[in-house]
């Protein structure tokens, strides 16, 4: 059974509290491991990379070669149905479209006493993205990390995919194709995230590596932190459905096991002001979970994270929605552009009844890599800023460096600093 | 003596890569004794910080209290010299009038079919700053991280700083006043990385942690992080002169001297295309350490890390400036524009004779933490957008999902999911 809660249960808070504070992942300790796997990668390069994937993918790269050719590339495009193909190529076209408009502008000017000020954006000249293998091989994944690289203007995007047994999934590969991946190549776990950090005989090191893994990519991830750029770690799925009892519970509950048949430790939560919405949403999930094909993990996810919380007016969710500061928040009823302008954390907001998280997790446009775990508290979803940095520019000249070198002056003297302080002292003294 | 490379050295490329290549930090593995602190903070809160703060900063906080209170931040403010304060004024104003300009705006718009796509961006709730205490508590850096997370708009921003046998410098807590620093709280170390993103008694828990630490603080953070947000993981600091023979040699050597004081492990560089200011340069540095109160510091960064660089014509500096990609960049001559606008990589540009490194450090209105260590390869300078976070939103109608909805579907079946395929095929069949 779910949780079902009423705010206005005595015990609410405490209960609350306690469902944010669950952890919904063993967090594996395998720091160890993972630094010895990147110290060895980093010494022995590709051997290292080949001795890994023998042990852990069971393959030979000797005999198959680490990156994945052209031609394999065509032949699983090839291989892969029509239709579904058409449905890729419209994903990343509205994903293009929306991501072409977060590009950043430049920007120079001069301030009230002359000095030039500004910024300019420069794409990153390689990227790295890891694709998990196996079940959790998404082309719809590969559309999102990559697509908005290349929008950014990322010249080398460099893509990762374990392929245990031999086996890659062909939607995978020609969704790299389809986003302008430029290199594949067939390996994964740590060995991976240390051959794209530091590079090896036959893989560039990049600049960044983005995309989503397990606890060895995620660990492996945190340690090359600083000599290559990363993105968020992702956690366990979540979404939270708030609406009135105006809206559909079918709707509702088919959104909920989207968000539960992902993982055992995704979450989904339903809050309403109407009790009567929440019984029949609660029946529908029941009746839904009996002919899903994955009904052993929704069923697992919605028994062991699922939430129903009934409070008395809607606007009493907003507090909690923030919260619990969701991955997805889907918000359906009578006011949901006044309640979603009081949504202060979440990922991604979806409105009114005819927006179910599905549409964003393929065609809406938006990303779907997005802050899990109550992140969106302080990170933001993937984007082409996460492609771009910023390099500020400054410029005096004499007669600014008179008004305001004074006080570089002081300020370098009172932190001790006296190399600081005739750095400029020197220009403001023709004597030199 | 400074490394001196000339282009057309036969050894150029491999001493250039040396260079590169070369650690100027030794990275101390202190990742398990901060493991412990940490897990040690997270079980015992305020009693664990109280007994670090006694072992590594020989305080006792039950005396003293953990949090440095207004009357003491006044006093600190009383006792600061007059000019220094309105110095640290002006900074304050330069650098909240330039990072206002930078507050990203949020956006809705209409696609062609219909669909709502939009984002809006919210400050964090909460921010810990960390400030290093003892020799590197510079007031300048705390203007540099608490203003823009103001202009953010977050609502809480509590700082923390080691007090080493019971000393905190007085310009310190006035730049935190003067900054809109909520809370000052004198711990330090991973045990108060530990405290800002768990919480105890005494600290409530924050959203984000900034600001840069020893290498016991850069593994906590990296540590917390996910659990709340960091920024960069501060290395040595660093700057790149290219000037041609117009430039001044005492300027520049003053420029690559400020650099060298900061740090042992900091590293100044000179590319010119001219061999006489080079040798100008080299001279007029050997001068100046003579009467800097930091010779001993500056003396050994330049010895060790400097380098100066003749190239054959000064647009050969590009390219290794790209290499480079310091922290700083000075560009100072006739074609100081048109160099910097081939720059892809940098932390922040200081353009013409004019513009020392010291006065972005101080008073420029740009920020001064930039990133390390060749991250701007990957990296921006701190920013407003370090302290705000976006939140998309998607809205479709029923037009719109009879329109895509068709390609989720298919895409939700390909990858095995077939509830994300029902939550989107339930609402176009209105039979349920």
């Amino acid at each position: 059974m779910p949780l079902r809660l009423a705010a206005s249960d005595p015990d609410f808070e405490a209960r609350f509290s306690d469902m944010l504070a669950a952890k919904r992942e063993v967090s594996e300790d395998v720091d160890r491991t993972v630094a010895d796997i990147l110290d060895d990668v980093r010494r022995r390069g590709d051997a290292a990379v080949i001795d890994y994937s023998q042990k852990f993918d069971r393959i030979d790269l000797e005999k198959l070669g680490m990156r994945v050719s052209e031609q394999e590339i065509a032949a699983a495009k090839g291989s892969c149905d029509a239709e579904t193909l058409k449905a890729l190529e419209l994903a990343r076209d509205r994903i293009e479209a929306h991501h072409r408009r977060q590009k950043p502008a430049d920007e120079t000017y001069r301030d009230p006493i002359g000095v030039e000020l500004g910024h300019r954006w420069t794409p990153l000249d390689s990227v790295g993205l890891y694709v998990p293998g196996g079940t959790a091989a998404y082309p719809s994944s590969v559309l999102m990390n990559a697509v908005p690289a290349k929008v950014a203007g990322v010249g080398r995007l460099a893509m990762v995919v374990p392929s245990p047994g031999g086996e890659l999934a062909p939607l995978v590969l020609a969704a790299a194709e389809l986003a302008g991946v430029d290199e594949v190549f067939r390996i994964g776990g740590a060995q991976a995230i240390g051959a794209l950090a530091y590079g090896t005989e036959t893989i560039r090191p990049v600049a960044k590596i983005v995309g989503p893994g397990n606890a060895y990519v995620a660990a492996a991830k945190r340690r090359v932190f600083g000599t290559v750029g990363i993105d968020m770690i992702a956690g366990p799925s979540e979404v939270l459905v708030v609406a009135d009892g105006t809206a559909n519970p079918d709707w509702i509950a088919a959104d909920l096991l989207a968000q539960a048949e992902h993982d055992v430790s995704a979450q989904s939560i339903l809050i309403t002001d109407d009790a009567s919405l929440a019984d029949a949403v609660e029946a529908a999930v029941e009746r839904q979970l009996t002919t899903l094909p994955r009904k052993d993990v929704a069923g697992a996810s919605w028994r062991d994270y699922g939430a129903v919380i009934v409070v008395a007016a809607i606007d009493d969710a907003v507090p909690l929605a923030n919260r619990i500061a969701a991955e997805h928040l889907e918000i359906i009823g009578a006011d949901e552009d006044r309640l979603a302008l009081a949504i202060r954390h979440a990922g991604a907001i979806f409105l009114g009844g005819h927006t179910p998280e599905a549409i964003g997790d393929y065609v809406g446009g938006s990303n779907h890599v997005l802050p899990t775990a109550r992140t969106a508290r302080f990170a933001s979803g993937l984007g082409v800023l996460d492609f771009v940095k910023r390099t500020s520019i400054l410029r005096c000249g004499p007669e600014q460096l008179k008004a305001i070198g004074p006080a570089a002056i002081a300020l370098g003297e009172a932190e001790g600093l006296a190399a600081h302080a005739r750095s400029v002292a020197i220009r403001m003294n023709p004597g030199g």
